[in-house]
Protein backbone atom coordinates (compact mmCIF):
# COMPACT_ATOMS: atom_id res chain seq x y z
CA UNK A 1 0.00 0.00 0.00
CA UNK A 2 1.28 3.58 -0.88
CA UNK A 3 1.19 5.57 2.31
CA UNK A 4 3.02 9.31 2.45
CA UNK A 5 5.37 9.26 5.40
CA UNK A 6 5.73 12.75 7.42
CA UNK A 7 7.22 13.74 10.80
CA UNK A 8 5.81 15.86 13.43
CA UNK A 9 8.52 17.25 16.35
CA UNK A 10 7.27 17.83 19.69
CA UNK A 11 9.68 20.17 21.40
CA UNK A 12 9.27 20.94 25.13
CA UNK A 13 10.85 23.69 27.16
CA UNK A 14 9.72 25.02 30.41
CA UNK A 15 8.35 28.41 31.37
CA UNK A 16 6.69 30.32 33.88
CA UNK A 17 7.22 27.34 35.78
CA UNK A 18 5.10 25.09 33.18
CA UNK A 19 6.05 22.67 30.83
CA UNK A 20 5.20 24.38 27.01
CA UNK A 21 4.99 23.12 23.74
CA UNK A 22 6.27 24.68 20.81
CA UNK A 23 3.22 24.22 18.16
CA UNK A 24 2.77 25.64 14.93
CA UNK A 25 -0.71 27.48 13.42
CA UNK A 26 -1.29 25.62 10.05
CA UNK A 27 -1.21 27.98 6.78
CA UNK A 28 -2.97 25.67 4.37
CA UNK A 29 -5.54 22.88 4.55
CA UNK A 30 -6.27 20.47 6.09
CA UNK A 31 -6.69 21.81 9.32
CA UNK A 32 -5.96 25.36 7.93
CA UNK A 33 -5.79 27.97 11.19
CA UNK A 34 -5.36 24.89 13.89
CA UNK A 35 -2.40 24.51 15.90
CA UNK A 36 -0.57 21.84 14.80
CA UNK A 37 3.01 20.09 15.74
CA UNK A 38 5.76 21.34 13.29
CA UNK A 39 6.33 18.78 11.04
CA UNK A 40 5.65 18.01 7.22
CA UNK A 41 6.35 15.59 4.69
CA UNK A 42 9.62 13.16 4.14
CA UNK A 43 11.47 14.10 1.16
CA UNK A 44 12.10 11.08 -1.55
CA UNK A 45 16.01 11.64 -0.88
CA UNK A 46 16.25 12.31 2.58
CA UNK A 47 16.46 10.14 5.94
CA UNK A 48 13.29 10.25 8.19
CA UNK A 49 15.79 12.15 10.59
CA UNK A 50 16.99 15.05 8.85
CA UNK A 51 13.31 15.72 7.34
CA UNK A 52 12.35 16.25 11.42
CA UNK A 53 15.03 18.32 11.43
CA UNK A 54 14.74 20.38 8.09
CA UNK A 55 11.05 21.09 9.01
CA UNK A 56 11.44 22.11 12.69
CA UNK A 57 14.11 25.10 11.27
CA UNK A 58 11.62 26.06 8.46
CA UNK A 59 8.78 25.63 10.61
CA UNK A 60 10.08 27.84 13.87
CA UNK A 61 13.71 28.28 13.47
CA UNK A 62 14.79 26.05 15.75
CA UNK A 63 17.95 24.02 14.62
CA UNK A 64 20.64 22.38 16.31
CA UNK A 65 18.66 20.32 18.65
CA UNK A 66 19.00 16.88 19.40
CA UNK A 67 16.41 14.55 18.25
CA UNK A 68 15.14 11.46 19.52
CA UNK A 69 12.85 9.53 17.74
CA UNK A 70 9.45 8.73 20.08
CA UNK A 71 6.87 6.68 18.06
CA UNK A 72 5.43 6.08 14.96
CA UNK A 73 1.75 6.88 14.63
CA UNK A 74 -0.43 5.52 11.28
CA UNK A 75 -3.96 4.38 12.33
CA UNK A 76 -6.32 4.74 8.71
CA UNK A 77 -8.09 7.92 9.13
CA UNK A 78 -5.72 10.03 10.75
CA UNK A 79 -5.01 12.18 8.30
CA UNK A 80 -8.14 13.39 5.52
CA UNK A 81 -5.49 13.29 3.00
CA UNK A 82 -5.40 9.47 2.73
CA UNK A 83 -3.41 7.28 4.74
CA UNK A 84 -0.72 8.99 6.20
CA UNK A 85 2.16 7.43 8.64
CA UNK A 86 3.95 10.16 10.98
CA UNK A 87 7.24 9.46 12.36
CA UNK A 88 7.57 11.71 15.98
CA UNK A 89 10.25 12.99 17.35
CA UNK A 90 10.75 14.65 20.52
CA UNK A 91 13.39 17.34 21.97
CA UNK A 92 14.05 19.22 24.99
CA UNK A 93 15.06 22.98 25.04
CA UNK A 94 16.99 24.60 28.09
CA UNK A 95 14.89 27.62 27.79
CA UNK A 96 12.18 28.61 25.68
CA UNK A 97 13.28 30.11 22.69
CA UNK A 98 11.64 32.55 20.77
CA UNK A 99 9.97 31.38 18.10
CA UNK A 100 9.99 32.13 14.52
CA UNK A 101 7.16 31.13 12.26
CA UNK A 102 8.25 29.67 8.87
CA UNK A 103 7.24 29.00 5.27
CA UNK A 104 4.07 26.38 6.08
CA UNK A 105 3.34 28.22 8.99
CA UNK A 106 1.45 31.47 9.50
CA UNK A 107 2.64 31.35 13.30
CA UNK A 108 4.14 29.76 15.78
CA UNK A 109 4.40 29.86 19.77
CA UNK A 110 4.89 28.09 23.13
CA UNK A 111 1.62 26.65 24.74
CA UNK A 112 2.01 25.22 28.06
CA UNK A 113 0.91 21.70 28.24
CA UNK A 114 -1.86 22.39 30.47
CA UNK A 115 -3.54 24.59 28.42
CA UNK A 116 -3.60 23.40 24.84
CA UNK A 117 -5.96 24.93 21.96
CA UNK A 118 -7.76 22.34 19.60
CA UNK A 119 -5.14 20.74 17.56
CA UNK A 120 -5.03 19.59 13.69
CA UNK A 121 -5.57 15.40 13.33
CA UNK A 122 -4.29 13.32 15.99
CA UNK A 123 -1.73 15.39 17.29
CA UNK A 124 -3.42 15.81 20.69
CA UNK A 125 -2.91 12.36 20.88
CA UNK A 126 1.13 12.59 20.25
CA UNK A 127 1.37 15.51 22.70
CA UNK A 128 -0.45 12.86 25.20
CA UNK A 129 1.84 10.18 25.06
CA UNK A 130 4.90 12.33 24.37
CA UNK A 131 4.34 13.26 27.66
CA UNK A 132 4.07 10.30 29.57
CA UNK A 133 7.17 9.66 27.85
CA UNK A 134 9.02 12.43 29.30
CA UNK A 135 8.06 11.73 32.84
CA UNK A 136 8.93 8.40 32.24
CA UNK A 137 12.10 9.06 31.19
CA UNK A 138 12.55 11.39 33.77
CA UNK A 139 12.87 8.62 35.97
CA UNK A 140 15.66 6.72 34.71
CA UNK A 141 17.43 9.15 32.86
CA UNK A 142 19.17 12.42 33.80
CA UNK A 143 16.88 14.30 30.99
CA UNK A 144 15.44 16.61 33.05
CA UNK A 145 18.83 18.84 33.03
CA UNK A 146 18.55 19.03 29.29
CA UNK A 147 15.54 21.53 29.96
CA UNK A 148 18.07 23.64 32.32
CA UNK A 149 20.89 26.35 31.21
CA UNK A 150 24.73 24.39 32.23
CA UNK A 151 24.18 26.32 35.85
CA UNK A 152 21.00 26.28 37.54
CA UNK A 153 19.99 26.83 41.30
CA UNK A 154 18.01 24.17 43.11
CA UNK A 155 14.98 26.09 43.09
CA UNK A 156 14.99 26.29 39.32
CA UNK A 157 16.18 22.26 39.32
CA UNK A 158 12.77 21.78 41.00
CA UNK A 159 10.86 23.95 39.03
CA UNK A 160 11.83 21.70 36.03
CA UNK A 161 10.81 18.35 37.25
CA UNK A 162 7.26 19.57 39.02
CA UNK A 163 7.07 21.24 35.45
CA UNK A 164 7.17 17.86 33.97
CA UNK A 165 5.67 16.26 36.75
CA UNK A 166 2.93 18.48 37.31
CA UNK A 167 2.47 18.63 40.61
CA UNK A 168 3.95 20.40 43.78
CA UNK A 169 7.14 18.62 45.19
CA UNK A 170 8.34 19.04 49.03
CA UNK A 171 10.87 21.11 48.56
CA UNK A 172 13.36 19.94 51.97
CA UNK A 173 12.45 16.51 50.32
CA UNK A 174 13.28 17.12 47.14
CA UNK A 175 16.68 18.63 48.01
CA UNK A 176 17.37 15.32 50.36
CA UNK A 177 16.95 13.58 47.05
CA UNK A 178 19.28 15.12 44.83
CA UNK A 179 21.75 15.21 47.68
CA UNK A 180 21.98 11.37 47.77
CA UNK A 181 22.03 11.07 44.14
CA UNK A 182 25.22 13.25 43.96
CA UNK A 183 24.98 14.32 40.63
CA UNK A 184 25.21 17.58 41.59
CA UNK A 185 28.23 19.60 41.44
CA UNK A 186 28.04 22.75 43.72
CA UNK A 187 29.61 26.07 42.00
CA UNK A 188 31.51 28.61 43.88
CA UNK A 189 28.95 31.04 42.10
CA UNK A 190 26.01 32.50 43.11
CA UNK A 191 22.84 34.11 41.90
CA UNK A 192 21.53 37.18 43.24
CA UNK A 193 19.58 39.18 40.30
CA UNK A 194 15.65 39.34 41.48
CA UNK A 195 16.46 36.90 44.27
CA UNK A 196 15.69 37.77 48.11
CA UNK A 197 18.78 36.52 49.02
CA UNK A 198 21.98 34.88 46.65
CA UNK A 199 21.21 31.15 45.58
CA UNK A 200 24.18 28.92 45.23
CA UNK A 201 24.57 27.64 41.47
CA UNK A 202 25.07 24.02 40.54
CA UNK A 203 26.31 22.23 37.55
CA UNK A 204 24.85 18.13 36.19
CA UNK A 205 27.93 15.84 36.78
CA UNK A 206 27.43 13.31 33.97
CA UNK A 207 30.73 11.54 35.65
CA UNK A 208 28.88 11.04 39.01
CA UNK A 209 25.86 9.97 37.16
CA UNK A 210 26.99 7.38 35.21
CA UNK A 211 28.52 5.74 38.86
CA UNK A 212 25.01 6.18 40.21
CA UNK A 213 24.09 3.85 37.32
CA UNK A 214 26.42 1.31 37.99
CA UNK A 215 24.87 1.23 41.52
CA UNK A 216 21.56 0.94 40.23
CA UNK A 217 19.56 4.20 41.13
CA UNK A 218 16.21 5.46 40.09
CA UNK A 219 15.15 9.09 40.28
CA UNK A 220 12.25 8.56 42.25
CA UNK A 221 10.36 11.44 42.21
CA UNK B 1 6.36 11.65 -1.32
CA UNK B 2 4.70 8.13 -1.45
CA UNK B 3 6.14 5.28 -0.08
CA UNK B 4 5.20 1.80 1.33
CA UNK B 5 5.53 0.94 4.67
CA UNK B 6 6.15 -2.21 6.28
CA UNK B 7 6.00 -3.89 9.51
CA UNK B 8 9.07 -5.93 10.99
CA UNK B 9 8.62 -8.42 14.08
CA UNK B 10 11.98 -9.45 16.16
CA UNK B 11 11.04 -12.26 18.34
CA UNK B 12 13.70 -13.02 21.11
CA UNK B 13 13.51 -16.15 22.94
CA UNK B 14 16.49 -17.79 25.51
CA UNK B 15 17.24 -21.33 24.21
CA UNK B 16 20.16 -23.43 25.11
CA UNK B 17 21.21 -20.76 27.49
CA UNK B 18 21.62 -18.64 24.32
CA UNK B 19 19.45 -15.61 23.18
CA UNK B 20 18.07 -16.36 20.01
CA UNK B 21 15.67 -14.25 17.55
CA UNK B 22 13.18 -16.17 15.18
CA UNK B 23 13.60 -15.49 11.21
CA UNK B 24 12.11 -16.52 7.99
CA UNK B 25 13.54 -17.29 4.71
CA UNK B 26 12.17 -15.43 2.34
CA UNK B 27 10.47 -17.34 -0.33
CA UNK B 28 10.41 -14.41 -3.40
CA UNK B 29 12.28 -11.89 -4.59
CA UNK B 30 14.10 -9.11 -3.05
CA UNK B 31 16.79 -11.54 -1.43
CA UNK B 32 14.70 -14.43 -2.07
CA UNK B 33 16.25 -17.45 -0.08
CA UNK B 34 17.98 -14.96 2.49
CA UNK B 35 16.93 -14.61 6.25
CA UNK B 36 14.72 -11.86 7.10
CA UNK B 37 12.89 -10.77 10.08
CA UNK B 38 9.64 -11.99 9.58
CA UNK B 39 7.54 -8.72 8.44
CA UNK B 40 5.55 -7.23 5.49
CA UNK B 41 3.39 -4.44 4.44
CA UNK B 42 0.71 -2.83 5.75
CA UNK B 43 -2.43 -3.24 4.59
CA UNK B 44 -4.63 -0.07 3.52
CA UNK B 45 -7.38 -0.50 6.25
CA UNK B 46 -5.35 -1.88 9.10
CA UNK B 47 -3.42 -0.36 11.76
CA UNK B 48 -0.04 -0.93 11.87
CA UNK B 49 0.26 -2.80 15.21
CA UNK B 50 -2.33 -4.90 13.46
CA UNK B 51 -0.43 -5.56 10.44
CA UNK B 52 2.67 -6.67 12.74
CA UNK B 53 0.67 -9.24 15.03
CA UNK B 54 -1.36 -10.36 11.21
CA UNK B 55 2.09 -10.42 9.60
CA UNK B 56 4.01 -13.01 12.72
CA UNK B 57 1.06 -15.36 12.75
CA UNK B 58 1.02 -15.51 8.84
CA UNK B 59 4.78 -16.32 8.47
CA UNK B 60 5.63 -18.03 11.75
CA UNK B 61 2.65 -19.64 13.00
CA UNK B 62 3.37 -17.03 16.34
CA UNK B 63 0.29 -15.21 18.26
CA UNK B 64 -0.99 -13.65 20.87
CA UNK B 65 2.19 -11.80 21.97
CA UNK B 66 2.69 -8.69 23.35
CA UNK B 67 4.20 -6.32 20.69
CA UNK B 68 5.88 -3.08 21.62
CA UNK B 69 6.87 -0.52 18.84
CA UNK B 70 10.48 -0.38 18.94
CA UNK B 71 11.48 1.95 15.97
CA UNK B 72 10.72 2.87 12.88
CA UNK B 73 13.94 2.56 9.61
CA UNK B 74 13.42 4.59 7.10
CA UNK B 75 16.85 5.33 5.29
CA UNK B 76 16.94 5.83 1.33
CA UNK B 77 17.74 2.62 -0.19
CA UNK B 78 17.55 0.27 2.62
CA UNK B 79 15.15 -1.76 -0.04
CA UNK B 80 15.59 -2.62 -3.73
CA UNK B 81 11.88 -1.92 -4.49
CA UNK B 82 12.03 1.79 -3.61
CA UNK B 83 11.36 3.58 -0.71
CA UNK B 84 9.95 1.59 1.97
CA UNK B 85 9.82 3.08 5.74
CA UNK B 86 9.53 -0.28 8.54
CA UNK B 87 8.24 0.12 11.49
CA UNK B 88 10.12 -2.29 13.71
CA UNK B 89 8.22 -4.19 16.71
CA UNK B 90 10.15 -6.56 19.17
CA UNK B 91 8.57 -9.09 21.47
CA UNK B 92 9.61 -11.54 23.92
CA UNK B 93 8.87 -14.78 24.31
CA UNK B 94 8.95 -17.44 27.71
CA UNK B 95 10.51 -20.36 25.66
CA UNK B 96 11.59 -21.04 22.14
CA UNK B 97 8.04 -22.37 20.91
CA UNK B 98 8.65 -24.54 17.65
CA UNK B 99 8.57 -22.24 14.47
CA UNK B 100 6.17 -23.06 11.59
CA UNK B 101 6.54 -21.51 8.70
CA UNK B 102 3.67 -20.09 7.25
CA UNK B 103 2.52 -18.20 3.35
CA UNK B 104 5.30 -16.21 2.51
CA UNK B 105 8.17 -17.57 3.97
CA UNK B 106 9.62 -21.21 2.98
CA UNK B 107 11.09 -21.35 6.48
CA UNK B 108 11.07 -20.22 9.66
CA UNK B 109 13.59 -20.82 12.41
CA UNK B 110 15.02 -20.00 15.66
CA UNK B 111 18.28 -18.53 15.02
CA UNK B 112 21.40 -17.52 18.10
CA UNK B 113 22.00 -14.17 18.04
CA UNK B 114 25.45 -14.68 18.54
CA UNK B 115 25.59 -16.50 15.37
CA UNK B 116 23.50 -14.92 12.43
CA UNK B 117 23.19 -15.89 8.98
CA UNK B 118 23.68 -12.98 6.33
CA UNK B 119 20.25 -10.90 6.41
CA UNK B 120 17.84 -9.24 4.05
CA UNK B 121 17.54 -5.35 3.50
CA UNK B 122 18.89 -3.74 6.63
CA UNK B 123 18.07 -6.58 9.20
CA UNK B 124 21.13 -6.95 10.73
CA UNK B 125 20.90 -3.08 11.72
CA UNK B 126 17.38 -3.39 13.09
CA UNK B 127 18.24 -6.91 15.17
CA UNK B 128 21.47 -5.10 16.87
CA UNK B 129 19.30 -2.11 17.60
CA UNK B 130 17.03 -4.51 18.96
CA UNK B 131 19.51 -5.97 20.97
CA UNK B 132 20.66 -2.84 22.77
CA UNK B 133 16.71 -1.80 23.38
CA UNK B 134 16.65 -5.35 25.59
CA UNK B 135 19.55 -5.18 26.95
CA UNK B 136 18.92 -1.22 28.13
CA UNK B 137 15.43 -2.25 29.34
CA UNK B 138 16.56 -5.49 31.33
CA UNK B 139 18.05 -2.60 33.29
CA UNK B 140 14.98 -0.76 34.31
CA UNK B 141 12.23 -2.68 33.95
CA UNK B 142 11.00 -6.43 34.47
CA UNK B 143 11.32 -7.55 31.03
CA UNK B 144 14.06 -10.56 31.61
CA UNK B 145 10.52 -12.16 33.16
CA UNK B 146 9.10 -12.42 30.08
CA UNK B 147 11.71 -14.86 28.45
CA UNK B 148 10.70 -16.83 31.61
CA UNK B 149 7.85 -19.17 32.11
CA UNK B 150 5.85 -18.05 35.36
CA UNK B 151 7.86 -20.31 37.20
CA UNK B 152 11.49 -20.77 37.58
CA UNK B 153 14.53 -21.55 39.09
CA UNK B 154 17.45 -19.18 40.18
CA UNK B 155 19.73 -21.09 38.20
CA UNK B 156 16.66 -20.05 34.71
CA UNK B 157 16.26 -16.58 36.01
CA UNK B 158 20.66 -16.12 35.75
CA UNK B 159 20.42 -17.89 32.16
CA UNK B 160 18.38 -15.74 31.33
CA UNK B 161 20.14 -12.22 32.29
CA UNK B 162 23.34 -14.27 31.41
CA UNK B 163 21.91 -14.92 27.52
CA UNK B 164 20.59 -11.62 27.19
CA UNK B 165 23.62 -9.70 27.76
CA UNK B 166 25.96 -11.71 26.33
CA UNK B 167 28.36 -12.38 29.34
CA UNK B 168 28.55 -15.05 32.51
CA UNK B 169 27.46 -13.66 35.96
CA UNK B 170 28.97 -14.50 39.18
CA UNK B 171 26.34 -16.79 41.05
CA UNK B 172 27.05 -15.35 44.62
CA UNK B 173 26.74 -11.80 43.44
CA UNK B 174 23.62 -12.72 41.06
CA UNK B 175 21.89 -13.80 43.99
CA UNK B 176 22.70 -11.54 46.53
CA UNK B 177 21.46 -8.59 43.84
CA UNK B 178 18.14 -10.58 43.61
CA UNK B 179 17.86 -10.98 47.09
CA UNK B 180 18.01 -7.41 47.66
CA UNK B 181 16.02 -6.04 44.75
CA UNK B 182 13.19 -8.93 46.95
CA UNK B 183 11.02 -8.85 43.19
CA UNK B 184 11.03 -12.55 43.61
CA UNK B 185 8.16 -14.38 45.47
CA UNK B 186 9.76 -17.93 46.67
CA UNK B 187 7.39 -21.16 45.79
CA UNK B 188 6.74 -24.45 48.30
CA UNK B 189 6.99 -26.19 45.25
CA UNK B 190 11.05 -27.69 44.00
CA UNK B 191 12.02 -28.85 40.36
CA UNK B 192 13.64 -31.89 40.63
CA UNK B 193 14.11 -33.70 36.96
CA UNK B 194 17.51 -33.81 35.72
CA UNK B 195 18.75 -31.34 38.46
CA UNK B 196 21.64 -32.48 40.95
CA UNK B 197 19.56 -31.62 43.48
CA UNK B 198 15.90 -30.24 43.85
CA UNK B 199 15.74 -26.37 43.24
CA UNK B 200 13.14 -24.16 44.92
CA UNK B 201 10.98 -22.44 42.07
CA UNK B 202 10.39 -19.22 42.33
CA UNK B 203 7.80 -16.36 40.81
CA UNK B 204 7.73 -12.97 40.23
CA UNK B 205 6.06 -10.43 42.00
CA UNK B 206 4.63 -7.41 40.22
CA UNK B 207 3.78 -6.09 43.72
CA UNK B 208 7.28 -5.77 45.19
CA UNK B 209 8.55 -4.62 41.93
CA UNK B 210 6.07 -1.62 42.28
CA UNK B 211 7.51 -0.83 45.93
CA UNK B 212 10.82 -1.08 44.55
CA UNK B 213 10.04 1.58 41.39
CA UNK B 214 9.16 4.18 44.21
CA UNK B 215 12.03 3.57 46.03
CA UNK B 216 14.03 4.40 42.88
CA UNK B 217 15.85 1.24 42.82
CA UNK B 218 17.04 0.03 39.07
CA UNK B 219 18.70 -3.89 38.08
CA UNK B 220 21.83 -3.39 38.56
CA UNK B 221 24.02 -6.15 36.48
Amino acid sequence: MAVHVTVDVVIFAVRERALHVLLVRRGRPPFEGKWAIPGGFVEPDETIEAAAARELQEETGVADVYLEQLYTFGDPGRDPRGRVVTVAYFALLPAASPAVAGSDAREAAWHPMGALPPLAFDHDRILAYSLERLRNKLEYTTVGFQLLPGKFTLTELQRVYEAVLGRKLEKRNFRRKMEVLRILQPLREQRREGLPRPARLYRFSAQRFEKLKDKGILFPF
